[in-house]
């Protein structure tokens, strides 16, 4: 049984995979791809130092078959799959990873461990496993694109069951596998796409996205050893397709494929909580930077948005650091008395701290106002006296209008690695990330890593 | 956070897992256990001689981290999460394993390899692994019955995406898992709950069935570990119940819990092939017996079926054994040239037997009748001479109405042994199986079944 008969939307993704070079992959891509790669390898150095990725890699490390895959951030190795599985887990656990645009997929969560644990198995050059990577996060998009918004909105982890299918053309990529394999992966990928929207500010949502990066490679692995999946398994009357949305553009899965690329409209979060409080937190630290005020002088503060920002983020009494990544008023609080946003301002620590707290008991109201874009915030800060400062944002950091740039990437993954991983050597780790396209042996990078 | 409030479905169902005793069950449920898993230790041994199997099998070694868990009739060990992987697919790989009426979910398939495999890490009697069967069943049944009929006809592989829950309770059975933990054990599985009816006739099917097996017992031990999941994973917003489908009776799901069994409504199959094809091969063997004639003398056969049975199995030119077990031509053909219907008689052998394709050249038609049930069908043989034979059945073999005998259960065992593991001993497997519920230590018979 071959099903490479070219017509439908699984053989077109397999032969985009089979077919995509170094050569056709514009220079602008290629950039993005390192971009994406050195912000994921922050996050997971982030993630290294969460409970919670701790907890689950103690638990899986029992049922490791070997040590030839690194995780990101810590000192122990296991087979490939455990690694794919973990280091998938800690590049999204903060939501602080990528998002890609429109759709709200994480495109680097399901890919990244996956290119990199298969260049550990047998070299790989740094332009191989960068071409593996746009690969994956082309079908990935492009299936989230045919998916939205009905997918996400209806309660889809659409990270988890897109990412699957990344993962296992990603793979299929670096191990060589020819066009009737390619196929089988997508069809056993099928078989493993899930991912609840419920399960977000859970672990489980941790396993669900873990699960993805494993579970594509998994494929890859079985469709090389020569399983077979269905002949349709994405656009069958009971494929992935039909069954995980009501509405689907069938022909966004395919068109412009090679010719339009979904990593340039990817983005990097400046700050790990919820993506419409950015404009609020613009605010709060460039009102700070401007004015220099003393927190303790703050009488009062009001801010308006979008009636999506008072929906997700009113939330005057965050009680932990989880809760506190959706919380506008420990959102504005923790920047104005802190002037900084990263892991430890979004932690139980933070939301304890008397005077952030101080702060947060001073915030008034956070107003619905319909004629506000998300994107659109004003931010309004009465001090002892009377002088009032007043800032709008309306093309907020990490948008695809003021994108972080090179260096603000650098400071992120600083701030996460000194979070997660403080032992190590950014100085050698970092410029290895940014020159991996001309290495010859990508996993190096790995090395320095751990 | 601990989550178990009591109100929601939830809380509920692991309410049951943590209350129910061995003494609450009826003797008719712990009866209909043992057959469950006596059809599915024998179901299992038959997969074991599939290729497909095989190749998993040899693909997954390479990831097991430890020879603590047995595969039923292979000789080796794995651990447990890769055994129950395998397990779980082998279980089913046939579609011969049991069938819950109504909701076509398959019970034995994600339950028995866990159970099993954590009665090897520690002993446990004959009576807990039966308790943790009775729940597990329980579990994923009534969530099948509350998304039943949308969910399956929707595309989804139910055995798959509900045996997920069920597994991860059946698990926490075992492991001593208190409520929260319980809550916490569902809410991961429902990161992981997959399944496309898509894959079904491809081995990507099989990879499901035991991914849910295997994600069960993960989200079990996870929750040991402390991992938590969402508030509602079942019952929530974006959760289980209302992303999988369109039409939910919840109330299904937690009514009669404790008093009304789902495993009495379990069947057990009796040829390996689609279930619309039962009376059809009912009515050839019954012939063929009562009337003792020569096949050579058949000169023309009709069956007539409810419409379902020409919609589903209307294939005169099956070209492999895959297919024939959704032809009624071959199936007809087979039963009335051998005389038997077994994983034999629907392999690529039986397909090219010309002693087979001789009959099935006879067969005039396969007739839609609307009067009929899909349990009633009418056939009709005509031999050479003008002598007709006819049979109706009504009630087939393996139906609720008559179930397989215990007798029958272990002829269809000792066939599939002799299939996938011919040097097995059965008679000593056989006794121990039935006579798990007086074991002090239940994985007893997994020494056995090796």
């Amino acid at each position: 049984m071959v099903w490479t008969d070219g017509s439908g939307i699984t053989s077109k993704l397999c032969e985009f995979a089979l077919a995509c070079r170094w050569e056709d992959i514009p220079d602008t891509v290629r950039r993005e791809a390192v971009r994406s790669l050195v912000n994921g390898f922050g996050t997971a150095l982030g993630g290294a130092g969460d409970a919670g990725v701790r907890s689950l890699t103690a638990a899986m490390l029992k049922f490791s078959a070997a040590s030839t895959t690194s995780l990101i951030g810590r000192p122990e190795r296991t087979d490939m799959l455990t690694a794919s599985f973990l280091n998938g887990a800690a590049v999204n656990v903060f939501d602080f990873d990528d998002t890609h645009e429109g759709t709200i997929l994480h495109p680097t969560a399901p890919i990244l461990p996956v290119v990199f644990a298969l260049a550990e198995q047998a070299p790989v050059s740094g332009q191989d496993l960068l071409a593996a990577f746009v690969v994956g996060v082309e079908i990935e998009c492009r299936l989230a694109n045919a998916l939205s918004p009905g997918h996400y909105r209806k309660g889809w982890h659409i990270t988890s069951t897109c990412g699957v299918f990344g993962a296992a053309l990603a793979a299929g990529r670096l191990l060589c596998l020819n066009g009737a394999q390619m196929h089988a992966a997508l069809g056993i990928a099928s078989a493993q796409s899930s991912g609840l929207v419920e399960t977000l500010g859970s672990m489980a949502k941790s396993v669900g996205v873990g699960a993805s990066a494993r579970g594509g490679l998994l494929a890859a692995l079985l469709a090389q050893d020569g399983l077979e999946g269905p002949r349709q398994p994405l656009e069958g009357p009971r494929g992935f397709l039909a069954v995980m949305s009501d509405g689907v553009d069938a022909a966004a899965a395919t068109q412009g494929l090679g010719s339009e690329w979904e990593l340039l409209r990817n983005m990097y979060k400046p700050y790990p909580c919820g993506v419409v409080l950015n404009p609020v937190i613009d605010a709060c630290l460039d009102l700070r930077g401007e004015h220099g005020f003393d927190a303790a002088r703050i009488a009062r503060i009001e801010v308006r948005g979008n009636p999506l920002l008072k929906e997700r983020t009113d939330r005057p009494e965050a009680s932990n650091g989880r809760e506190s990544q959706v919380s506008a008023q420990h959102a504005i609080a923790v920047a104005l008395a802190r002037g900084s946003c990263g892991v430890r301002d979004f932690g139980d620590e933070a939301v304890a701290d008397p005077a952030v707290r101080a702060v947060r008991s001073r915030i008034a109201a956070v107003t619905a106002d319909p004629s506000l874009s998300v994107d659109s915030i004003v931010l309004r800060v009465e001090l002892a006296g009377g002088e009032i400062a007043e800032k709008r944002v309306d093309v907020p950091r990490g948008s695809l209008g003021r994108p972080l740039s090179d260096g603000e990437i650098e400071t992120k993954f600083r701030a996460l690695a000194a979070f997660g991983a403080p032992d190590l050597d950014c100085e050698r780790l970092l410029p290895a990330l940014w020159s991996i396209g001309e290495s010859a042996d990508a996993a190096g990078v790995l090395a320095l890593a751990r």
